[in-house]
């Protein structure tokens, strides 16, 4: 069901020093950056391989990755894993008793389809689906 | 530097839960298993796709894992990024100014030989690097 992992997601709280340690000391090319406002982040993607990492800046205290700051401080936020059909994917978790955030896959960043499992449902691990737009059909 | 994600690291305090959530819920292939007595960490390998899922369950409540589990709870541990030379990686990080907790590679799960950086240098990620047994030299 999954390809790979797609991404960590890193929740920062100074964007400038986390793409300086990406870019600069890791050797990682930046290649996308965009401000997500209905996710109330600003998220950047940085090549690793064929995986990414995804550092997400807050655009306020009171969004997720805000609350999740001020509650845990930076760190490791998120897994993402690559899948070739999103709605197949959350279909057959669906059956297997996973419970979801989000029973429909809506836009991710760089036109991706993505949908959350809910951490209750998958071992504490904020877990991600992701369908990149260049698998779209 | 480094080729791609080797594996995202989870703290577990139910292994046998954490294992069927990966191998029969995700579908992940469990490729090894294996108790590290120096690291206090009985460890589980999946695959997803070239990447892995490593599953850690503490040996005892005075391990790194079983205080990461009291003081945070179960879910994502660290990020292992594969490279080809770790001694050859590890120089230039420490070239760069970046804080290591192993100056030299140690053996670690399959033969590989591992190193953490230290959290207070890469984001507040715990950050491994990986040289896998197969690509040894």
């Amino acid at each position: 069901m999954f390809r790979r992992i797609d991404h960590i997601g890193v929740a920062v709280e100074d964007l400038d020093a986390a793409i300086a340690l990406h870019e600069r000391t890791y050797g990682m090319a930046l290649v996308h950056r965009e401000t997500v406002a209905e996710q109330g982040v600003e998220a950047v993607l940085l090549d690793v391989g064929e995986n990414h990492v995804e550092l997400l800046a807050p655009l306020g205290d009171d969004t997720p990755v805000g609350r999740f700051l001020a509650k845990r401080g930076p760190g490791l936020h998120h897994v993402a894993y690559q899948v070739e059909d999103i709605v197949a994917a959350l279909d057959e978790l669906r059956a297997a008793g996973v419970r979801l955030i989000d029973e429909a896959p809506r836009t991710g960043i760089r036109n991706s389809r993505v949908a959350f499992l809910h951490p209750a449902a998958s071992g504490a691990v904020l877990t991600e689906l992701v369908q990149p737009a260049t698998l779209h059909a």
